[in-house]
């Protein structure tokens, strides 16, 4: 049996953690954005927060409209989700009592705000949705479900004339991590998935703005690029 | 006349500008968080996107409330707010003609979702209002006036006896950049202000998240503080 490589002065061993650096990570999107352009086109971000907010805020650079002098950038809407698994993960959000968060839901903190969308907010629109890691997809098939009532109802809204002349709503879904293995909840078909990269099921993964020694992170994610782990 | 500082072997010379890394960043978030806890301890953040999406995740990390395996997040709520100050920098948000945005003046893309806030969503709280940079201050003093008006607001809707029985609410503003120059606009004095560093008046600041090539960017950052620039 040979001892787990070691990965920094200190004696750390591999431990299996995928270690990401901001730089990994603005060079995966960068990567991804072409075919984000090319399949989807997005004309709205939905930025799932905290975890979606620096992956949305990265790649909204890679997807800017336009050519030249004239290139605009797409319009981000931030909102709230949490997946609560356990007792004790309370975020400390008020007006929200901690009994009411047993068992594994999803908490929305704060959801878009259609009031700035024009006068039929939703309809016509390609809306991609960002957040850092689809893990058990349970807050991503929630933001895709509650998007949808809020399409659908807009769509009832509308005379069937109105109807026939709006191009179709379209949703995507971003992540820049994808854990390959079984999901608690789907996504309907039609809705295009993209992903940065594939890891293997459960791994951890070290984000880089959890991190009380940044440096040490991108040392310990350097040496493990180096050994090929 | 000395020639300016070569700072990459493609030639390009020192032009002054200030090229901030991901893990600069970082860390001068970290180093200023204890200052902010210590003497504002906020229990919302607002983060002004899309410039204070990267600073909001991040200083969260640094900002977690209680101790141990207790330490919960503060909840982010984020705003979309965009300084217009010239013809063409429309961008894209549907619903608002470019014709309205002529001028400087501050478009509001977002606002706060106050309904999963709780019954009193502002009253009481520290509020602290995260962008990335101080220019003119004109998007800080609109985003300190409006969430003024909400509190009034919130507050008026109270009893004498309710009213008395609230903590005050406070505000504060981090900014990881302050440009140290004359402002276009201002803050009232109670709201207290943070900012990671000063810089020079007029300083042009480079974002890691608006680089196209991020190895280079860090490389030249690197080159500029070895020569001490």
């Amino acid at each position: 049996m040979s001892a787990a490589p070691q990965l920094d002065t200190q004696g750390l061993e591999y431990d299996g953690k995928i270690r990401v650096t901001y730089n990994d990570m603005h060079i995966l999107i960068q990567k991804t954005a072409p075919r984000i352009k090319a399949e989807f086109n997005p004309d709205l971000m939905v930025a799932i927060g905290g975890g979606g907010f620096v992956p949305a805020r990265m790649l909204r650079s890679f997807l800017k409209q336009g050519d030249g002098e004239k290139r605009r950038n797409i319009p981000i809407q931030a909102i709230g989700l949490s997946l609560y698994e356990e007792v004790g993960a309370f975020d400390g959000t008020p007006g929200l009592a901690q009994e009411e968060k047993l068992g594994k839901e999803v908490v929305r903190t704060q959801w878009l705000d259609l009031s700035t969308l024009g006068s039929k907010p939703l309809i016509g629109r390609r809306i991609l949705i960002v957040d850092e890691v689809d893990d058990s997809r349970t807050t991503l098939s929630y933001a895709v479900a509650e998007l949808q009532k809020d399409i659908d109802e807009h769509l009832a809204a509308l005379t069937p004339e109105q109807r026939a002349a709006t191009p179709p709503t379209e949703l995507a879904i971003f992540v820049v991590h994808n854990k390959d293995q079984p999901k608690a909840c789907s996504i309907p078909s039609h809705v295009r998935y993209f992903a940065g990269e594939d890891t293997k099921p459960k791994s951890w993964i070290c984000y880089p703005w959890e991190q009380e020694d940044i440096l040490l992170h991108d040392a310990i994610a350097l040496k493990q690029k180096e050994l090929g782990l």
